[in-house]
């Protein structure tokens, strides 16, 4: 066994997956997405322990998703607030949201993404900017980028061939 | 606090979270999208210890992502295969991996989505597929859905008169 660290792995996914791939830190960004910004209205909102809400709230801080405001210096109090690459990271958290309640609600949704102007429940897509066709596996696949290791393209090409075998 | 499994939550991020809320099962789904399927590829391709990889296969079967199909009696083999649940999840890691190289390349892009025909990269948008607007966080909200408690409904109201606060 090789012993790298995920922040180590060239993949963008890893890199990602290295700040927020713990299940609290993400369900903090849920939080401060919803407006809440301080430590007691997160600990009211999710079953963690205060210990943990903090060491997860400093890893938050840490990697640049959440900024500190001081609102009180007696005693010294925070708020945590979204920066812009913590608002960033706003699709990923309606996409794991629309994955799961497709697949993981059977007694009905309990909370959906809508339109606000019309409270129609929406179910998103991923498209292409250029010309709005949706993101599939066909037409659409990851390729190694100009950084890429030998590693990495190694694995992409396994993909290639595969593909290729499968439905070629 | 309070002792709830993430699971039993109501929420669909911690749903979603709870069947792939680890670095390795991410990535584990991650290179099943790239064509691999069995242990010794993965093995190949992620820096994880054997028993653990084992651990977070059977996880992955367990949840329904993955399925097992036996390609060998003698010595019993399987191939890990996506399953429709498992392959739904495709966009969640093209919103992780995007976001990852928005933020975390610094050195530049060694993995990114490319359009197939043309080998454009591709940087995606969440749109809505009625009208085709980008889901952005003014003009789209969580809302609470059918099944939502009277918890989830307060949480809600509160990003809802946070937001008439800052906007309003």
């Amino acid at each position: 066994m090789r012993h790298t660290k995920i922040s180590d792995m060239e993949c963008p996914i890893a890199r990602g997956l290295d700040r927020v791939g713990e299940w609290w830190s993400m369900l903090i960004l849920r939080d401060a997405f919803h407006g809440l910004t301080r430590f007691d209205q997160f600990q009211k909102s999710l079953p963690i322990a205060p210990n943990m809400l903090t060491r997860r709230l400093g890893e938050l801080v840490e990697a640049g998703l959440l900024e500190r405001r001081r609102y009180s210096e007696k005693p010294p109090r925070d708020d945590y607030v979204l920066t812009d690459k913590g608002r960033d990271f706003w699709p990923v958290l309606v996409a794991m949201s629309s994955w799961g309640n497709r697949w993981f609600a059977p007694e009905g949704v309990s909370s959906q993404l809508v339109e606000v102007a019309t409270g129609r429940a929406v179910d998103p897509i991923l498209t292409d900017p250029v010309n709005g066709r949706p993101i599939d596996g066909t037409h659409y696949h990851f390729a190694a980028g100009p950084a890429a290791s030998e590693a990495v393209r190694r694995r992409l090409d396994f993909a290639d061939r595969h593909r290729e075998k499968t439905h070629g």
